[in-house]
């Protein structure tokens, strides 16, 4: 069932890169939330590739997706929210002559494998990163409806290769710093690491390469309480949608793979009561303890590796004939997926939350 | 529906540390397989603390299961598997004085909110590591099935703080090499590092702190072509199970992490065709891409925190009062739960192999 | 999750009877498998009012459906299969002045709580009989693929009020007598009985009221051992569809409800093998036993309630207001949704079907 | 994934005839509910086969089912709820010398085919009706949780053969009327049809054959609004639990087979309301409109065939051989089921709403 995701609110993904269009349907979303749709279109542009950066792909997608329903005078129905984005801008050409060779680190060999040669192969087709583009909308909706109730998403590019952008503080985590990276053209906290990124970035295209890096992703504003034990907790549920970001080899809540290196006595976040609230003095958990939500700060990383799609020759087979042959990816493609993956993150992130609240009964419309 | 794992096959778990009985049910495996009960209590075994082992908890449990249904004349039937391990050696004594504390690092503040204080507290209840115990016998059953048709799972502890065991060769990964480490008292490849590990974890106990470390688990034998896209990847399959495990905070494939910092024309794994069988050169890519399996090892990395109970004290809260308070840690529980997580993480990875598999129609009996 | 069924197959229903588009996704279906879209067409204009008939509503639907993705040189890509039909013949006026008066016998009052007043309310919303258009679609598509495998449906009208139809014959049902009513502008075996429905329709139609009845349907060539005991049987998975379409109120299997008025003796099928097969001698169990396929035809019956919209003055309520008040619904309106629904109850029976066949792997293109 | 059932909770049925142990796992119940055992053990008993009763089977089952975990200190905890009933009073002699005979009228024959002889034969195995007394218990649970909200569930025999029991008052059906069968001996409103029914069932019982019957269900209490459109309607959610039970054939809400032979302006229920309630004069709806509640009482009915097991001479096949031969079947089994089936309907009903009401966040406990 491979494009359906549930956990309280229901997920549908479907399309191909170059078929007549992508689309998504959310189903059992609360009933009555308004959408804006202004500030949707505003949110889906952050993953979208721009004209003239040089730094991301060169296809130019306008991606406006058409309602077909779930929106009724401006408001969620509850009943399934379904919006389709056709495919104008399809070169399939620049695609086609390697049509029969698997790209290395690409799913071509594996999705040949998994359909017995069916399924679509142009650009990648249902493995698109394409695909992205219905999900990020799924989740800009997502999102509007936990702002309703108080819950805040936000990312930022943590690294680039070996170039770092400053973490977000893991206790004081304002909605003015979320919310800051998304703003700007390249997501970083710091401009003059996001200078050395996009620099970095710059270099791997000429040498017609690519680089991978890792996303930051923060929600504040979760009551505690939120979450279940075993294989329905917030890390289970965050990491099943996230692993279905193309490119991601890694996820990781609070300290992450950092904490496998400390000591108890630093790792465990000592709980304080003030004024009638508890929280705990640091948050090396992530916001997250036996799955279930403290109340701080949700902190999760996210690995990418580099775009496998390069110019540079590389060996492969053919498909078809199964013979060894050479291959050079010379469609659109970026030579970094990382800064478009930030609202990726931010979006299959709200979809979780929002899915385990829900589960929860925790979010009603406010008549 | 926090304690119910499904793909292909499912997974219920059911139990409280301290209560009557802690148990699985395994639905929809295939029939007619032989169990080996012998192989299956030596496994099990791994995962169970051993007498005079300073590195591990003090509490002894024999953990003999009954199988109430689903194998019959020494195979799987294919109606549900269920099995109980009835609770012997329960002191919930030197709990109940701290009952009413949030241990730092535990879900005892977490599951006392998302249950509204009815959840059964003594030894963490339903969040106790005790509930790996049905996890490993279900993972164990599972791995028995996966061998019969060529599929070999195997970890070992891949780093204890800042101290590591050599990795697995990513492409020429034998059987003997995968089963290695489990073999041992102190499951690691390189008994030099693994000297230094339990000097590590003893020197932590005696200073009443804990340690974490990192478990790598390879999977040899799967055949290419299984998997899915976009939410049901082997990647998302595994994260949501290994999440399930009790002081997981990260997940990752292949390089990982690591591959974040790569150029593409590094990471991207070619494809070379050899005698009429496709392989890749390198394996980056942990036998994985776009949620299918390439034919190569699986690879993948689990991060756990530092047993979160430490004799120390601590500062924490009175769950009923709301107050201010310090608790110390008295009963027994491990300086460092990642040797016996081993088989557990085996265990977590046959059970999501196998459910792929048995989506996917790739598992029948052989008559 | 509504408007989500699984089981082994995947359906996803959206849209709205006068939003901007209805439509489906159907996952997980076997991969290479062709579509006849001609064929297609075909049986969904059998669900599709005929203009000029007097026994059905007024609206004219052309319903074609765009296909977005899941189909690839016309045959399925095993991803997804997404499809929207354009809602273009719609005049919200004749509902707009009930809009907030509950019509009785509808779903107007029960989705108005169920979603705080926030569902489209036009022409009954998400819950139109506008909806079995995707359903019927998603049938279409699954009768093809079942047909590749030597498996048919079909189905015809057993009753209108106290007129019946002849049935079908419970052991030697052909491929003839299965499909010829759906071949007939009134769908069924005895024309005869036909023209005395019609009468009754139409007599019904003429003092503004409706008529229900009861559809029985067929299926044959579906191997035994099909299905699986307890809530995942035939039965289960039918009639969990069944009930989707607007208007059913009992859903019966082999004998039925006659079934509690026989004797043990008369009711069990007898088994007999012959030239190495093994059948029952009569087929009592309608081909199920235990929740699994026998070998023999698949028999169920549905029975449909008269439609609810009449143009007779009604009592009922003012939603917004909770006052008393009386309505006459004249809308565009079937005296009798009998006869369309044949096709629909098919394509519900399809879908249930290779639902239980994917699951159990009973499904693969023949290259 | 033939033993699980979810829809807001879940439920895991395991266990064989003749195996150790038969039992079921309820999952994401309301927390903090309390369980009065003695009243759950009375509602058991019911189904439980009395001693010296003609009308049931021989076999004495005392039924007494271990709690493993999910009840702490009288409370559901809200993590699982699991209880084993072990399997004492089994002769497997009876049965064992027609291991190899399909029963006309079992899923013998249909459960060697699906599980390719791999399960557990002995008195049906996982086929049982056996099978019936966890999903009683876990009902027996459900019922008293739905009490606490203020949910009465109740039910009668409706019919045995051609004697009918009078039916349950569709719209003022009170605590009393509902409850009424349920404490007496032969559950049946009208004593004088029940004595008529007992004699029926005992010239079966003495002609070696057996009847079969219905059962009318009654549910009152549950608000308006609960439920929801396609295939998660009330319809849906029962009759996918209901076609679990053995030996039902049939399942239908209000007027059900009767709804297909009336005027829509016989059938349509007009609303009124009074005192500021809404309510419909009528209820042929049985309480549900577009598979959502109306807040009338939710009725449904449910067909039951005979009894397979009959002692008479039937032709049948050897499942090894393949040939003909006959087979009188000489276990203890019941002329008549439905007497017992009684509470198990019960049971089935209380799941599924409880289910419906829990998926709407309609359940939580009153501090």
């Amino acid at each position: 069932m491979s494009s359906t995701w549930t956990h309280g609110i229901k997920l549908t993904l479907f399309g191909e890169s170059h078929g007549n269009g992508i689309g998504m349907v959310l189903d059992h979303l609360p009933a009555g939330m308004p959408i804006n749709l202004d500030k949707l279109t505003a949110f889906t542009a952050r993953r979208t590739a721009k004209k003239g950066d040089t730094t991301s792909t060169a296809r130019t997608e306008t991606d406006q997706p058409e309602f077909l329903s779930g929106i009724y005078q401006g408001k969620t129905t509850g009943t399934p929210l379904a919006a389709v984005i056709h495919n104008h801008d399809v070169k399939s050409e620049s695609y086609r002559d390697i049509a029969a060779l698997a790209r290395p680190g690409h799913a071509d060999y594996t999705g040949y494998l998994r359909y017995q040669g069916a399924n679509d192969p142009r650009g990648g087709g249902h493995f698109s990163g394409r695909l992205t583009a219905p999900l990020t909308l799924a989740g800009g909706i997502c999102i509007q409806i936990l702002e309703q109730v108080g819950v805040q998403i936000g990312a930022h590019i943590l690294s680039i290769r070996d170039i770092t952008d400053r973490a977000f503080p893991s206790v004081s985590l304002s909605t003015e710093i979320l919310k800051a990276a998304g703003q700007k053209d390249f997501p970083v906290l710091d401009d003059a690491a996001g200078e050395k990124m996009i620099a970095c970035i710059n270099d791997a295209r000429l040498r017609e390469d690519s680089v991978g890096g890792v996303v930051e992703c923060g929600v504040t504003g979760l009551p505690a309480g939120i979450g279940s034990p075993m294989f329905d907790g917030i890390e289970n549920t965050l990491s099943s949608l996230l692993f279905g970001i193309p490119a991601v080899k890694g996820v990781s809540f609070g300290d992450g793979f950092d904490a496998s290196a400390h000591y108890g006595s630093e790792n465990n976040d000592p709980f304080i009561a003030e004024n009638g609230q508890i929280a705990t003095k640091t948050n090396h958990a992530g916001g997250i303890l036996g799955g279930i939500s403290t109340g701080m700060p949700i902190l999760l990383r996210v690995a990418f590796k580099p775009t496998p799609s390069i110019s540079r020759t590389q060996e492969t087979i053919n498909l078809k004939t199964g013979e060894n042959t050479t291959i050079s990816v010379h469609g659109r493609h970026d030579p970094c997926v990382v800064a478009r993956a930030v609202p990726v993150v931010e979006a299959a992130a709200a979809i979780g939350i929002l899915g385990q609240m829900v589960a929860q009964c925790g979010v009603h419309i406010t008549k």
